[in-house]
């Protein structure tokens, strides 16, 4: 039985995720259906990459995975469909695909308009271009039958973590539910030494120095540093929203900084411990 | 594999959608079940009516859709079960089904007491008497069985749009997730020449002049008209919330002016233009 | 085809809740998801360990209900399964199992390591270690392969409703999306005669005194008693919601006063009658 999980920004208060999991049960009867999330910010495709990626993995091989957060909807931008080594991703090309193509087989721009629907207007391709393509592929259609192989999918631009002798350089990517900031910085990358962890300005920021391996093992009103559920430095309070605390949302820049042996701290970090 | 989808106004934080879901498995099992949304505002049936009618059609031939909006329940009035060409409807006699009872083949009553759990209180009819009416639909029951044909379903009193030279009068059914201003108008209704769209009282209410095709053709700022995924005239913005932004909510009057050839401006449109 | 239902605190916006299921469909393909709710507040067991016990009875047996509200991830608190006559619980050792221990046949603490999954960090313990548990029950693991029974399962001390002539004491344990004010104490306690039920401190409390079977019985403004989905007493409003005019929340204790034939009021009750 094939799997679709399927995000959007459609929110769970309107018709329209229904909308495009009736057009693919009526399209490839029996498939089984997963959301990931609804709720993604109307138009944010950044969060929504974010959240495909991260949910993707878990899902077995064979999943198709349809994304659909598309403000330029009705606009000529593409449709893709990218292959990676053991899932399909369906969704339109602004950057949403992102983290997911380094690792594709190949991409590809649909072309074939001849499995479209004829809703009305075109505001919803969700249901009149997305679910039947999708559904297309879950009742075993091949993605080279969709379109030609394209090698400029459109990719956001974030920057990727950097490091350097006593310093690392990332950002807070997701706040999720808890208030944790989940970061881009691997926590393999955390020196064995003691570090501090700056969020945002670097005088006037916040700041986190111990490291622990759970939530609960942090002392309450503190904040902490841990390895979170993807494998990056995540900075979080015991049973506290820390975004809320600190007002830090996605975007801040987070930096990682110790004393490297042999080394005089470098301005910014003696500034911070100076305070 | 029979098809339930499932409507309601139980909000997703209680135990009541699991409830009814796990009614009809346990009474049918292999039921793939689909949300339609459980967020409708407590008791407002003209958005559960709505929203039922424009997720329906997307669903394969003999699909039972269930929905529970019934500030009702416990009272003497009926569950109804609606059958259409292709659909079956079962939903408290309150007018939820309106717009799907002009093309029902069959409305039926259900008198079916036999089928009723008998769950304490009279609180929860979703679980002791919709869930197991839907599950005797889906395992193939017909609705002939379920209680005698009537001919007096509530239905909303909703005024249909209404047309007249140089004017089209309607009202916003709904506000979507994004703030798009979702109204009864036929887009197909609209004239070849330029047209204004009123939204609210004549003086003193917003404009919308431009006509577009989709979203991202809206210059910023600027509120559209075009045709929404349901073939009625949407008022929108680019990435932005036009309800918020104006301060429409369901319900507002919505009035397209224009001058018909070789006739005057009638006032109201005349007043408009001289702001 | 075995079902799964899931609760949780992961909220609707982010990967987790499919990271979950996910791997529940990877480790055991065709299995049913059934989502309790994913809106129990961060953290709070108690508000899980109701909705949990509530929605399970509904389940067909055989069911497999997995909730994770586990502010105690990575730490050394156990992973229990519950067997029950029909269904079998997955949770952690916090106290969300309370309500269905007292009909369990065994509970068991998890020591199978070997089927945990080696995610990245120890936040996420229900991709890497709740669902590999789910996903071998549901694909015909026996419980008694998991873990030893054990017999001191964490309990939450709630008191339970008490009962003495002429007054019952309890608590609100739920207020559901309506505003409703679900209490423990028993429908069928409620005397024959008149009676009272008052929220929150005896003096200046909230008070109502009709019991009616349904909400549409309840007068315009007037609160009500009336017996609940569970059997026990619920105060409501018609249409309205009557935890915020009255801002009650869970926890708030609930006093069903009334006159014994041949005794005089208690002082409270008097006090209440007089103002």
């Amino acid at each position: 039985m094939p799997i679709l999980t399927f995000l959007s920004d459609f929110g769970t208060g309107d018709y329209y995720v229904a909308a495009v999991k009736g057009t693919v049960l009526r399209l490839t009867p029996g498939t089984t259906l997963v959301d990931v999330t609804h709720e993604v910010p109307p138009g944010d495709v950044e969060t929504a990459a974010f959240l495909l990626a991260a949910a993707a993995p878990a899902f077995p091989d064979g999943t198709v995975h349809l994304a659909v957060v598309d403000p330029g909807v009705g606009s000529d931008r593409r449709i893709l469909v990218a292959r990676t080594a053991s899932a399909t991703f369906v969704a339109p090309d602004n950057g949403l695909l992102t983290p997911v193509l380094d690792g594709a087989v190949a991409v590809r721009a649909v072309e074939r308009s001849d499995l479209f629907l004829s809703g009305p207007g075109q505001t919803f391709h969700g249901r009149d271009r997305f679910a039947p393509v999708a559904a297309w592929l879950l009742g075993g259609g091949t993605e080279v039958e969709l379109g030609p192989e394209i090698t400029d999918p459109r990719r956001l631009s974030a920057p990727p973590p950097r490091r350097e002798p006593g310093r690392i350089s990332g950002r807070v990517v997701h706040v999720d539910r808890y208030g944790n900031l989940v970061t881009d910085i691997p926590a393999a990358w955390l020196p064995a030494t003691p570090c501090r962890a700056q969020v945002g300005e670097r005088s006037g920021g916040q700041f986190a120095s111990l490291r622990v391996s759970h939530y609960a093992a942090i002392p309450a009103g503190e904040a902490a540093m841990l390895t979170g559920s993807l494998g990056t430095v995540e900075l979080s309070l015991n049973g506290d929203d820390l975004a809320r605390r600190w007002g830090i949302s996605r975007g801040t820049p987070v930096q990682v900084v110790w004393k490297e042996a042999g080394r005089r701290e470098d301005r910014p970090l003696k500034d911070v411990t100076n305070r």
